[in-house]
């Protein structure tokens, strides 16, 4: 995601109590941030937020983290999140450390408009990928679900075989998400992409 | 598949020695009918045959059945097989009786262009479905092998899910199987789709 520099991205930062800078600290432990055993959901790539926050607003019985390595990004959405949401925090981290940061915690895992890595030697870095699923596995507690959303057919088409491969199996998918009426929730992207009539592909997929 | 009644139809098929009106008559014997114990590939719902007899010249070391249920059709395609063409014969049937004709002696299925059968309550008439998944089982030797083409973006995506919750690990996906070349062979549907420019789609699936 590019984005214009925010010059008190620091202060922000500093001043937000919904901000975890040192995830692996809260490895095993995530059930004590939330003070309670409710489901975990992960955003991995949550760019502004809005996804993940309209969902803690819709869910309160569901806890979620918003996982972002840009610190300007992660500035916008932390000023995005409504005074007293308790069923949510966003960490400013990396997606290739997430086997450090959870200890079989959570419940699902997002994946919207993630970075395509178009170039076929690239493709390990697309979260998509078994470099990835492999790392999600320890990450998952019990049934292991991945919800994904995308504009990028290429990306698209290299996931669905890439879940199957890993042992994903797909049960829900759409390659034109807001045909039947837009969502609830949607992100920010989302809502661009659909403006421009471009269709979103989607796919929910379950391992046991 | 509409197709004009073939008046001489009659007379085609019973002159033609590539025809098999009863197959359940070689079930288990299919080694017999060609002679040798190649691998056998099958295509449900032939039309005019094109698929299967490009296919069955260029690579003679495998045995191809071509299925069609509709008379005037399969005369047709009786037509146009070459003289001397030892690797493939064609079957008059109904998919739906598969199970009747095969006893573990298929490597391959194609479903090329199968009827999308639209209609949410007929979805168990799409040859996708977990009703026509489970006749395949017995159909098929060893690892199963199912390749799909249709233009029917409706269809495809039940498609995908239909295979993997069946507990096929989708192996390749295209959304436009044409964008990078016309393949060496094609049914009659996929040039006339392709001519007018329109994708598509393409999966290949296996289960152990």
């Amino acid at each position: 995601m590019r984005l214009r520099n925010v010059k008190n991205k620091e202060e922000i930062m500093s001043q937000s109590s919904y901000l975890i800078r040192d995830p692996e600290n809260y490895k095993g432990k995530w059930k004590d941030v939330f003070s309670n055993s409710n489901p975990i959901f992960v955003e991995i790539g949550m760019g502004k937020g809005q996804f993940v926050i309209q969902n803690a607003l819709l869910h309160p019985n569901i806890n979620y983290i918003g996982i972002e390595k840009y610190d300007s990004v992660i500035a916008k959405a932390l000023q995005k999140i409504p005074d007293g949401l308790k069923n949510l925090v966003m960490v400013r981290g990396d997606a290739s450390f997430i086997d450090t940061f959870f200890d079989h915690e959570i419940d699902q895992i997002y994946l919207n408009f993630s970075d395509p890595w178009p170039k076929k030697r690239h493709h390990l870095r697309r979260l998509s990928s078994s470099f990835f699923l492999e790392k999600y596995e320890s990450v998952f507690c019990g049934k292991k679900v991945i919800e994904m959303r995308t504009d990028n057919s290429s990306l698209f088409q290299y996931s669905l075989v890439s879940f199957s491969t890993f042992g994903y199996v797909l049960e829900e998918i759409s390659f034109d998400l807001h045909a039947e009426g837009i969502p609830e929730v949607t992100t920010e992207y989302e809502d661009k992409f659909s403006n421009q009539e471009m269709p979103i592909y989607f796919v929910r997929c379950m391992k046991e």
